[in-house]
């Protein structure tokens, strides 16, 4: 863990994210695996999968975060297009490398699968990349720079992070705390939280109302209070704050 | 419905989107939505709670999509930048304004509830900009230029959308069939479906592998195929062809 405030973005690669047909889950999942590693999300992305589109949103990432990992689109098949796509962002060149054509030619051997021709596209890994491993299907991801190409398959993903996390190096922690404040709605609390706020610059501070219908028509609703901040002292002390805020 | 392909993209506003805590859900909402009037997502992005990445973000992708949809942060509260940010982002002055202030104070007035200087920040909407009617708690969004800001909440959000539809020019309606092969795997596909895609060059077809787990450990394994495409004829085509591929 560092001192310093550590950054990353996600790219999400997928047609199907795009056109609502799959819900992305990878932001979410990413986010909570990276903040006990003292790193936050900046931004996401989600495009197509369409390479120029690729290139060009890895390449700004890139640039601007510490870290950027990317899902989707490591597959077999023709809309697979991940591998090529990072590979020309870095002006890298990519073949077949034989440290992914082994791994996949063991997992294939030991289940009696022919290694078609198909298949060996998930073996393209751009030079200098290093492979990460995929304790669910074999077929690795790899990182190139700064950049983690992972599955878009929630699972596959969630697997590739534990070959990724001693690759990373962390920054100060970001703590949480979050308070709940019923039959309240945020116009009642604005003020208040407003002036919280500025008292506390380093702080981040939510609002985000809530409501629930309940059976028989009626509801209730309220306003839950998210800060977030680095010095555990001083959130203790909004988080007090926040609590007097229930009536 | 137009002749010609009609793209936009969803700018989702959040700090809770970027930690993780909140699951965004409009960004296949909105997909869901755009769909039928023949609009289809090309890019989305998730920023942070901050003025300059709001700004930069709405700029480019109004530069280059047709429409754009931002999702939160117009709230009551001081995290609720957005307002500012589009105005900063057109270089529109922004204020109360006496259309959307009425409305709140219609809306409050009912509820015997005070309109403090807090909810009036909901009445600050860019000059030039026309207001977006909010069904589920009145506070409105509006439309500046090809940018439409709607609520996060996505309940609110989707009422927002009702009195969107009629202001969207919209394109060639894309179609799209699905086919579910059982027992297969992507690479056992790859190579017919790459041709079927060479093929038919103007259909997009994407190919998404599924898992589920069955109680004693064993499990089931497939593959979705999905094409799209706009010339319905050459769809049912590519239904057929991949309906062939069931072995």
């Amino acid at each position: 863990m560092g001192e310093r405030a550590v950054k990353a973005a996600v790219l999400v690669i997928g047609d199907e994210i795009l056109s609502g047909r799959t819900q992305d889950v990878n932001i979410a999942q990413i986010a909570h695996f990276l903040a006990p590693l003292g790193i936050t999300l900046g931004e996401a992305r989600v495009v197509s999968d369409d390479q120029n589109a690729i290139v060009e949103a890895v390449r700004a990432l890139a640039a601007r975060w510490d870290y950027v990992f990317t899902t989707g689109g490591i597959g077999p098949t023709h809309d697979d297009i991940t591998a090529d796509a990072i590979a020309a962002a870095f002006g890298r060149p990519i073949d077949v490398r034989e440290d992914a054509r082994a791994i996949l030619e063991e997992r294939y051997g030991a289940s009696g699968t022919e290694l078609t021709e198909a298949r060996l596209r998930m073996a393209r890994i751009p030079d200098g990349a290093s492979l990460i491993a995929n304790p669910v299907t074999g077929a690795p991801g790899f990182q190139l720079e700064n950049v983690f190409v992972l599955a878009g398959v929630p699972k596959i993903c969630r697997g590739m992070l534990e070959d990724v996390a001693h690759r990373l190096e962390g920054g100060v922690v970001t703590h949480v705390v979050s308070v709940r404040i019923e039959n309240a709605r945020e116009g009642d609390l604005a003020e208040a939280l407003g002036k919280i706020a500025q008292d506390y610059p380093a702080c981040s501070i939510g609002s985000y109302p809530w409501f629930e219908e309940l059976a028989g028509g009626s509801f209730r609703r309220g306003v839950e209070l998210v800060a977030r901040g680095t010095d555990e002292a001083e959130l203790e002390e909004v988080d007090a704050l926040l609590r007097a805020l229930r009536r």
